[in-house]
């Protein structure tokens, strides 16, 4: 893996784990961070996890490869501090959970020669902060990778091999169709999981067993950063809603002794696609 | 535990590990078991689970505790068989995810003398069959028990005592309570996760995470189970599936950028009252 100079924007979870898997798997791998919270990025350079610590205008400076690791929402914001510093032949991705919107911004912002590719990796956890952070929390997870037909082979190599050699499984898709697929195997999935802890009160919260546990466990995780994942992906979380509201009417409607042998049949194709998976 | 002669009829994935933790966790308790699927009965047997096979109309004779273990669906066709085998000081529980039903079911048909409390051992698998059965599946886990007021104390004791004996933490309830907290807090994920599951496609699936496969986990579950419990406890998950879907609705009407600060509300109440459990 030939990346010598690699620029964090955002020590947390991911960005945290990001570091520890590239110090782990990549040789004389030098990495500069930035994170608006001070002790954050303090504590990455205290683990010897990063190898400097510098201001968002500094940052990207001399990297091979930056990696905008913030919360979705401050992307806006973060692109515009930093597409001005980056010289021609950097390569800049994002761990974010959408594509539309970043990939938008990076061709209304970066300069000639500093290409864009958008990356999501498909790992992650409800918990929070670099104290989460692990070396192996990508091994064996799908990375999904945002490459358009103008993208340089040799960027799209580069990209693939930085997740290959951190554990992962790329994927190439177009922003469209990864922010079509994730709205319904993760953003639904978030909200579900919310909505079914909402309704539970001191009366039922008392019984859940390890299948609520399991089915409501990322419910916990942060409300701010799933604000800014929403709000950008609303079109296609409305979509899937929608899908997922027929599914639940079909479902009611079969709540009849005389549809038993549908209702079954709802619940076996369930239960055969879910039982298929790894 | 005073228990020395227990009946357990239906010997997969619960019955089988009640019938491990009995002979864990009870000095001297001789165990008969029922099956209808004879294959099951005899591995049963050959573990040493249990100590005796027989026929449905022999397995609650001369027993202290019968425990039925079949699904829900098979509750009324097991109860009119065995209910005349039974003689007076037998108690009778269960452990299905529906209370209403059995206990009318056991107040019509049970001869004097013979009392049954219905239980609900919240603990379980999206596995199936005595394969997947373990002595330990019980501890730390809630055992509703339905006892009313015209119980002896002395049944209630016993029953209370068994469960607490395999490791559980006895919680008493009416068994309209218990219907109506079920629904919401162990149907209603069922169903969330099979209509989650359901709107996935060979587009989507690949890209499943944890969060995902743990939030779909139980979709897994035996579908012609799913279907007995479902239509017998109808109407509450109705009610649950209303709630629901307001909840659905709340968060859809605040998919919008100027309503960021309700939006914030509703995912910072489900995410502060999943961080609360356990």
């Amino acid at each position: 893996m030939p990346i010598q100079r690699l620029s964090i924007i955002g020590t947390g979870l991911i960005g945290g784990s990001v570091a520890m898997a590239a110090k782990k798997y990549i040789n004389n791998c030098q990495i500069t961070a930035y994170d608006s919270d001070e002790s954050s990025a303090s504590e990455a350079l205290r683990l010897g996890v990063i190898d400097r610590s510098t201001s968002l205008n500094q940052v990207g400076r001399e990297a091979e490869l930056v990696i905008v690791c913030t919360p979705v929402g401050q992307f806006d914001a973060v692109m515009r501090v930093i597409a001005p510093t980056l010289t021609a032949g950097t390569l800049l991705t994002d761990v974010g959970s959408t594509k539309r919107s970043i990939t938008k911004l990076a061709a209304e912002l970066l300069p000639a020669g500093v290409e864009f590719i958008g990356s999501h990796p498909m790992a992650g956890s409800e918990k929070r902060g670099i104290a989460a952070a692990h070396a192996d929390l990508f091994q064996r997870a799908v990375c999904m990778v945002m490459a358009n037909a103008s993208t340089p082979a040799a960027s799209f190599d580069l990209i693939e091999k930085f997740w290959t050699t951190l554990g992962m499984l790329v994927k190439r898709l177009t922003p469209d169709e990864h922010d079509r697929i994730v709205a319904r195997i993760s953003h639904l999935p978030q909200v579900l999981a919310m909505a079914l802890t909402a309704i539970q009160s001191e009366t039922t919260l008392p019984y859940a067993g390890r299948g609520f546990k399991d089915t409501t466990r990322i419910a916990g995780s942060d409300p701010k950063l799933w604000r800014d994942i929403v709000l950008d992906n609303a079109d296609e979380i409305r979509a899937g809603l929608s899908d997922l509201r027929k599914q639940l009417d079909q479902f009611e409607s079969l709540l009849d002794p005389a549809k038993q042998d549908q209702l079954v049949a709802w619940l076996e194709h369930a239960s055969n696609l879910r039982r298929g998976m790894s």
